[in-house]
């Protein structure tokens, strides 16, 4: 299956029309392979059920572009207060930790919502009613709907990993195993770089969040970053020379949460008589050597890069070594796989890349305007910057200054490292 | 709605037959009015979801009266894991605070499961394999099942109650206020009086669980017991005085749950513009003044009566007064109602009534064998007694020695009180 | 060492003056042992620290006698803050969590404090001026101070063993081994029973609490109760036979208390290179296989009795064969000892015995008026009855009648059972 | 009181002996005026009891200078258990949590204790026997005492006012009211600015902590920043503008840990009849307006400054800024005064302020070898940077290349803050 994303800010509407049913038109097939019952529960507090995803993100759409409008009908007051994510200015909003507990309206009926939405928006479009504005907030939109894509097939795999007989997302055959690549190391060159996406304006091809503007620049010294991203076969290694018991290798928080959760391996990795195996979309499969690592925290790789005598790149040099590494993707969101290809040279794709630096603003930072304007600014603390995108990443939401992020111990992203030094 | 619970244990198989087809078929007929996502949640550690429940069930009769017989194909050895409980002997299990996670089977698999266990059971009793302990056993799992249909209505009451909007399990007029019944009291004669059910052999056509028993004296003081319930009228009393504000009322560890927990009336119960309301199975309704009080804990039940200068019977006490009652019943389940009708005479229906005794041993207590010896007696440690029967109890399931047992702190069963002095 | 405690209740002020001092000089010689810095830290929620013990019995004395009386003037207000236990009458107090956080006043002033107070006490005894309920208070305030006595060193002895390198509250030398006793039985005849004590009028010479009367009727069947503790060498059976890994022997709350626990034995016992240690108020030492077992929780006693085929007595069995012993005592509190010696024939001394009672009022029971009205009534909810005495119990303290109780997971105090059958 | 600090490295061995002996000195004239007592608890998991920082000190220098000397016997060996904070590599040590357990060694022997290790740290130098890496280690304990003196206050602090009637550390006058300076800003250059403290070697004078460097360059645009630090005056207006109810002000973490907290304040204000007070280390005070405002958390001084239409600075601007600030120095520590001034030009002194870095490495750090390379780079994980020094910090143990760090919701350290834009 082949995604077709053009993702173009266009002047003409029939084609964000367009854009929009097939970026709507995705969520519905990735739901399509869940029962109504998988799609109630939420497996931990932050992560969400399909169910209120699908919603959500339609929400979103009513919310901000339907709702303002003086002909457009509310499909159900209710919905607000169920649907909203965490925007403040919104008003009250269903208990984070409780969403799995909202069972109606149902999987049928949240999928009659999607249809009414989507006409309703189609029109909107079409009718030529929208102004520039309301047509940007159309296209964050379809940008949080493909988040929310990402998100849905990563607590859909948490979901069914609590599941002692772990089901199967989607089908799919064995890989062959390879022997990894050998580690190669590029030069990048320091210096004044510009960092961050140009501002909206500038560039009228580009869509980017606002956390990753405004370009600026920053000063960085010469350094090397790897080739490919870390593997099993590397992890096996790091695990085998006694990475999660040697003390020295860990940040304190690190060793802290080790003692905690007695952590051993990766994310979902469980080790049997015929050795590790890893919870997978398709079921627990052996954990094949030349694919990236996963499902690692923040803590983890920290550590394994200390372990290499290497260590993280920042999220400047990450993007630096990017914009000079070309136009290659790696496994990007293929419905029928939802898994990474072996690692290979390209930067983007496989495997989010956690990175050294902390989530903050970038200097002159100022958030949209409105309740948009609570998309990511707020969440600026303790929490990691990842950069690349991953193999549930959808095709045409990657680009080399997205800024992902998340909390030093969680793991449940698709989440791995590559090398600096 | 009528139900029919002949409950009559019988040497003819296709009595039992038809018995056990009868307290399957209600099951399913509760189940009836839940969406597949309904039946999804747990919305607390105690309880679980419907799914579960018509699972669970079913597999006690293929865990106990099928696994055992030669000819008997096991439906999927995984349900062994899935539905098991709490029962040691049988193996590992979920873990019970997971259990919402489990979205498959769903739930239309979970009838096919019922259909295969019924037919088997069915066939099996009329094939005259089974021995007397397997066809006590059988009697023993109709129970068990009308146990769980109360727990099913019990949590759905729960989980309905967590959503915003509260939605209606069933449809039924709104009840018409009355001015509650004056409270008058009856005297009970005291001295040495047997307590319990009788042995299983002494009386063919009575069951009763193994904590029932075994019958055995006890000396009681003369006392008075109230000839009806409390009831909300009395309660909203209770709160006006200043009930849940006067810490020389309460227990201490009561006292100190209060501090916790902010109550300041009995669960569900909500203050709004139009005074108190409560939900219901039917949605959130006002309080009615006559009704009896519903969902206190055993620290309000305990606080309430000294509040009235009064106490709570002993378990002894209520037994031997509702002995001396005679057989009037309150509201059992009407699954057209599913709630308490006025606080009349009769002691068992309508509300579970806390009494003072620690859920303890009768003298001489011994657990039935094997892993169904799991059943009761290992609870016996900081619960609290309840005697009588609720609105969402099965008729036929109720019985005057009855010991059912919840936490000082519990309070989403159907449960009330009755004072004594 | 000997403590003479006369305990008569006497008309002669000079006797009770005698009487309180003696009491106060107990206190005085328990707390000498220990630095300003033993006085401070608070090792539980549980425990309080020993300057805390020191101050708040002697407030029970200021609050409850010299303050109501005209010419007395309080020693620091701010005491009946820092001092009140639980007496909600009394008004606010600090909280129970944070005494250990109470530096000041330091261990001198308090006992300042106490000089100050005993010579008031004394001086208001002498003067005439107090009527009969207060000289009844001070009865039972000598009563309260004794219990804490009993608190300071299982409080101290529980501060103590957290430190990696155990201090000694008191140098003995070691204790001989014996084999221990064979157990044997004896009979105690049943029937309608009378039970607690007499009012307070009925026996001059007697005091108890509220909680041990009123004097009632219980009907009791014929048993058998063993003539003497579990000691440490039946404990080691149990352990050795897998009691702490089959589930069969335990409640449900007390196999998940193990599971949280890891629970292998009892309290302050350590397995080492030599055996089973376990930490005493002079030291680690060995275990004594012919000693009473010693802090176990009641989870443990019930599942020990269960594995030995016996139950533990109700309260009633235990009174009632009390009263039959005679009046031998096993070890009570000698200040260079603390700790138990053989287990022998007497039912008072050496251990309390968990039963199988909850603790729950006697019928007819009426707390004390006043303040001190919540001494013990609040505290009847999910809490178990011991019965007896043990090695920290001040002689004079003991009686048949006496009501001691703890939560089921509970073992810092002197905590063993006998078997009944 | 004055406090001279020379802190100047050097070779003579009589000037190191003189600078050791003083910064012992001032320990322990600070804990001459605790008691026992005093010494013992540890009000909350992330202070200790004055007793263990007095002990935990002088283990560092035991350990490190002079357990490798062949002729040093070691003082108690238990100590090393006791006393080590977190140095994985030296072993296994008492669980931080239960510091406040520990009476014995009392304050008393701490004080032996201290003598034993003064005088062979003393020999020891004066023996010429340490060689330069000792030499440093030396200067590095020094430092690392000058740490634990503020700790010390912080800490004592905060146990005192866990006390009802809060006791005051030091006497001191009232101080007198005045307007707040009014706010003005200064403007800084950017560019490539060369940030950190120069390697050990380039200047001898100098001492600095691994995480100070490696001097390093970053690129800064010009900005603003204010010639003042934020007054309690400011922040009453923040408080009266609705500051802690208007989520628009606040990150999202920060804004669910007001929901936790239902901070309405800086930490030790209560509001009162006669406005709002604080707790000082001489008791509770009046807030006075135009003092810098103490103990807010990141979360706050980041509300505060969006509220201000303002931000904090950087790390490096704030070090940019302080190093062309010249030599000023707010109020260090006088132990008279152990409080702020007036709110002046000074960027060091009078409190820590809070800046928009992440506590992260710089380019190229590597920690030093050995145990002591514990000492900064594994906590760099979630905590946010403050510099310049406070009212608590010794005169000596100030620069402007310090980075001193804690999580964001903390705030028992003296914190405040100073506005960029």
């Amino acid at each position: 299956m082949s995604i077709t994303d053009p993702s173009i800010h266009t002047d003409s509407t029939s084609a964000l029309a367009s854009r929009f049913l097939g970026v709507r038109g995705l969520t519905d097939l990735l739901a399509s392979r869940l029962s109504p019952e998988d799609q109630v529960p939420q497996s931990m507090t932050e992560s969400s059920p399909a169910k209120w995803h699908r919603a959500h993100v339609t929400w979103f759409f009513e919310e901000f572009i339907l709702r303002p409008l003086p002909s457009y009908a509310v499909y159900d007051e209710s919905y607000r207060y169920l649907f909203n994510s965490y925007y403040e200015a919104v008003g009250a909003r269903h208990p984070r930790p409780d969403r799995g507990l909202v069972t109606r309206p149902g999987a049928a009926e949240v999928g009659g919502y999607r249809e009414y939405v989507d006409s309703a928006v189609v029109e909107a479009i079409e009718s030529g009613a929208l102004d520039d504005a309301a047509l940007d907030l159309i296209e964050l939109g379809c940008h949080h709907e493909q988040q929310h894509q990402e998100l849905l097939l990563m607590d859909i795999k948490h979901l069914f990993s609590t599941h002692a007989f772990g089901p199967a997302y989607v089908d799919r055959p064995a890989d062959d195993a390879h022997a990894p690549e050998p580690l190669t190391w590029r030069s990048v060159s320091g210096g004044v770089t510009e960092i961050g996406a140009p501002a909206p304006g500038a560039d009228p091809a580009g869509f980017s969040y606002d956390n990753e503007g405004p370009r600026h620049r920053v000063y960085l010294e010469d350094f090397e970053i790897a080739e490919r991203a870390v593997t099993n076969a590397d992890w096996l290694e790091f695990i085998a020379d006694g990475g999660y018991h040697r003390h020295e290798l860990w940040l304190s928080d690190g060793w802290a949460h080790l003692g905690q959760t007695a952590w051993e391996a990766p994310g979902y990795w469980e080790s049997g008589d015929d050795g590790w195996t890893t919870f997978t979309l398709s079921g627990r499969r052996p954990v094949v050597a030349d694919e990236p690592v996963l499902h690692v925290s923040f803590f983890e790789a920290d550590a394994f890069a200390r372990w290499a005598g290497a260590r993280l790149p920042t999220e400047f040099e990450w993007e630096a070594a990017a914009v000079t590494a070309g136009d290659a993707r790696g496994q990007l969101l293929d419905p029928d796989r939802c898994h990474p290809g072996r690692a290979g040279a390209a930067m983007i794709g496989d495997v989010w890349e956690w990175t050294a630096s902390a989530y903050l603003p970038y200097p002159g930072f100022v958030p949209a305007n409105g309740a948009v304007g609570e998309y990511n600014g707020k969440f600026m603390n303790d929490q990691h910057v990842l950069r690349g995108a991953s193999a549930v990443t959808v095709p045409g939401h990657e680009r080399a200054t997205y800024r992902n992020f998340f909390p030093a111990a969680s793991r449940w992203a698709f989440s791995g490292l590559r090398l600096a030094r």
